[in-house]
């Protein structure tokens, strides 16, 4: 069989000028990073403001388990699915970071014949926007330090700064360190942590702004620390975020790209689903929906994680109107969520008993008032009485099922997907509201989320949580939406508990003000900002020949 | 008066596709970065591996002071000049480091109307080349001590880690650190640090390496630690150079822009000079020759640091044969070494007092048996009366001089400079020899540097210093150059010496091994591989608008 990279490889890529030329774009509207590769203006927008947009589809997933959902596969197999049925679709999807690439999890361009490409380069360093936005985040980092060694005439209290330094990379012995050691030449000595870029504010940032000066505007806002009566310092009070913008001033471009069946693909932004708010830029997605009749996007993880920030972050904040929603599900990640001991055997019992993650997501997804249909990503191992069991399952739920297989056969694997996504989108009417308020208390907030998505019965928090929302709330950014940090592993906050977990008590250990971004961070679980690699990383596997071929990626 | 910055705005860049044809590439030669960037493949070299090298001229300065030389000018300029008296002819450039530009020195794209083009990008990330160093060399960083944490298998000893990581920006906070805290899963804790991207050996590896094949043989040779048996260890044990060169596939490629006259410039590569070799690639300046029939190169800093590198290191690791030296002075910088007072008034004194600085690097220039021209960077302060008495000199000297007004006047500007730089080259002879031979003791090496060069009369070394030189010379690593490592602002390894000293007693504090770039580095003069920032640092003036324009940079 043949691997991700090697299909990638024999795939006979279109210029990208040929792809821009599809998308009826001009010289002037983009610029071309190598022959496959180019960064759409932001010029653009303005040009297309009175298109009308084109329909929105939000691809997510149940709960993510060893076996894999294949999310992403099937967000590319639609797209190349809906082409196929003569449908201008654009998908807008999420950067890869450098540290699942090279630790256990691998990139993020798609499987088998449903891949976006070319897939080294958008896994490995993609116009290099995630190194823009680290270079951005520790210019500031470095600013802080100096400032408080210049004289710190802002009066940090070197206890309360909150924002860290950040790599793109899976380093653990980052995570708590002490900085400025070596005598006061060298700084001040003071407990510190790298985060992974992708969970870096700045990141948020990028991929919630509407323009560069919205950017430069909430790049100044960020709060970085607290002076000693308490008062909180931005990074505006430094006067560098001239200098953090003009760095993303590339950065901030979407990134064209294609499918492995040449059809237009914009990838831009990569925040975290578990420690992030998980989609990509709005900017993306807002010319994906100028450019195209259908627009599919990809919120990462689960519909517990990347779905409700989605809902209740990026379409809140930027009036997005979703018109369907995919729900990815395989046969056998419900088999192991129904405890089964060997997913590739049938094993209906473990299916149906697992239907209730499924169940779970489907409702809360209902919740939204968007129309939703479940993606069944077809293994070869699921049997016809599996697969009637899903259907009959769903059609009992009312709710649309399709099969697809576009890992196997690319965009002809998806055509009943895709026939079926048009039907629910031409005749079913969607009433889009979010899941809370933002007017309500910060606890509220978090409570109603907890509740109503992750099915936690009583909500506790620590101490030192409690006290940050006093905080913020009497800070004035009490009516902030919720960002979410939470295991994936599991709709609860426990990454053990599979299906469909009630009644269990969820612990918020602490609470993050991202007054740039414009949100407010719930961490449940000691979710880590900075993962770690693994034994045997993938970087051991990953190899490059004479002619600049690559293998090992995946 | 125009900012450089504002100057370059002006600037009517042609389109990179137009440079390139220029220089006769072809479509699969190359690929385009933006409109006015691209990165040149590598295969070209194969293609063009017939056909004669033109002339290579380095440009090298007195010592810096702060009233600037303006060698980046000079070279722009010279380059300008040559082409405008009809002489196919391409600079061979260093990318500027992101630490200087938001420090204190600023970018290094030349000055007035002799600078390259676009000044932004090549200042920021140009192409993302050391962004792509850095990621190469946290990975390797990470993957250490991941290894260590997974058992660490090769034994290593957490005390003799002589790996750091690296990050590119000026951040003092991040010499010295303790890494690994907060409990076993977090990693072991142990003292380390991080230096600035342009001193990692990754970026002298770039730098120095001649192909794909070589550049990740020379990652796998890194030696990263010792084993408790003292033992070296290697990146090629942890498995990884396949993917430090898999990040690198695209900045090892030499990148093409062009000056404010639209000539070519490639750009690539940017070792500091004061703690690294301070050269641009060989791959760029081969190149450069094959593309030109005179290419102009650039070392940083003074002769003493810079053109000792390039002429020790990189032009005898390549075989380039060097037909010119161009020595850069002003004099107002000659004064200030003749302690002058005030630099912007006519002191004739000073200036005969400070010819001993100029003297001395012309005759270090001489050693080498190339021949040298002296460029006199014109300012408005310089008088008549002053530009006569340093005629004069270099004729009693008998070494040629040319006036430069290139930052006033472009390529119009050097002229002169162009036509005297031919004329060398069409009559006079070279028959360079390199400073010492390889196979001489370590400490032999150093001293003859020290003492011929930098005019010391006895070299001591630290007891350190000393026992790493006996390591070295073990493992049979003894027959590899030297890289010196020593301050910019003084032939001495004292910073606050002018002129020229003599016969002081210069210190080798510290001696590293870089087994996969092939040199070992002595470090004199406590030189630090990680700047911090100025009180007031550059990042605070750099401003974008809301049509991304950015001032500010310099």
């Amino acid at each position: 069989m043949k691997t991700d990279i090697q299909i990638a490889q024999e795939c006979k890529l279109k210029r990208i000028e040929e792809i821009a030329k599809k998308l009826n774009l001009k010289d002037e509207d983009y610029e071309v990073y190598g022959k496959y590769k180019a960064k759409i203006e932001l010029s653009l927008l303005d040009k297309l403001k009175n298109k009308p947009d084109g329909k929105l589809i939000l691809v997510t997933a149940i709960t993510p388990t060893p076996a894999g959902e294949g999310k992403s596969t099937v967000t590319i197999g639609l797209t190349q699915g809906l082409n196929k049925i003569g449908k201008k679709t654009i998908a807008a999807l999420r950067e890869p970071s450098l540290g699942p690439v090279f630790g256990i999890k691998g990139g993020a361009c798609g499987g088998g014949y449903s891949q976006i490409v070319p897939m080294e380069d958008i896994n490995l360093h993609f116009n290099g926007d995630f190194h823009a936005i680290g270079s951005a985040h520790n210019l500031i980092a470095a600013c802080i330090d100096n400032h408080i060694k210049q004289g710190n005439k802002l009066n940090v209290d070197i206890n309360k700064i909150v924002f860290k330094r950040a790599v793109d990379m899976n380093d653990r012995a980052l995570r708590n360190i002490i900085i400025g050691l070596g005598g006061s030449q060298n700084g001040i000595p003071r407990e510190s942590s790298f985060q992974i870029t992708v969970s870096s504010e700045i990141m948020a940032i990028l991929c919630l702004s509407t323009s560069l000066m919205d950017l430069k505007k909430r790049i100044g806002n960020i709060i970085f620390a607290y002076d000693k009566n308490d008062n909180p310092l931005k990074v505006k009070d430094l006067k560098i975020e001239g200098s953090a913008c003009a760095l993303l001033k590339d950065a901030i471009k979407p990134n064209l790209v294609q499918t492995l069946e040449n059809t237009p693909v914009i990838v831009h932004g990569g925040p975290f689903a578990n420690i992030a708010h998980g989609c990509n830029s709005i900017l993306a997605t807002k010319m994906a929906l100028k450019l195209s009749d259908y627009t599919i996007t990809e919120a990462g993880f689960a519909a517990d994680l990347g779905a409700e920030k989605f809902l209740d972050i990026k379409c809140r904040l930027s009036n997005l109107k979703l018109n369907c929603i995919v729900l990815v599900a395989t046969i056998r990640a419900l088999k192991h969520h129904g405890s089964a001991k060997n997913i590739s055997k049938e094993d209906l019992k473990a299916l149906q008993k697992g239907f209730e993650n499924l169940d779970k997501h489907i409702e809360n997804m209902q919740k939204y008032n968007i129309p939703i249909i479940v993606a069944i990503n077809k293994f070869s191992s699921d049997t016809e009485k599996e697969i009637n069991l899903i259907k009959e399952h769903c059609n009992s739920l009312n709710v649309e099922i399709a099969l697809c297989e576009a890992w196997e056969y690319g965009g002809n694997g998806a055509k009943d997907l895709s026939k079926k996504v048009v039907n629910i989108i031409e005749n079913k009417k969607t009433n889009y509201k979010p899941l809370y308020k933002l007017n309500l208390p910060v606890k509220e907030k978090i409570e109603i989320i907890c509740k109503e998505i992750y099915g936690a019965g009583k909500i506790t928090f620590t101490e030192k949580a409690s006290k940050t929302i006093k905080k913020i709330e009497n800070l004035g950014y009490g009516n902030l939406p919720i960002c979410m940090s939470k295991t994936q592993k599991s709709i609860s906050d426990n990454p053990s508990l599979l299906g469909a977990p009630k009644n269990y008590t969820l612990n918020i250990d602490e609470i993050k003000l991202a007054s740039g971004a414009g949100f407010i961070i719930a961490m449940a679980g000691g979710i880590i900002d900075m993962p770690g690699l693994p034994k045997i990383p993938v970087a051991c596997n990953i190899d490059i020949d004479k002619n600049g071929k690559i293998s090992g990626l995946f």
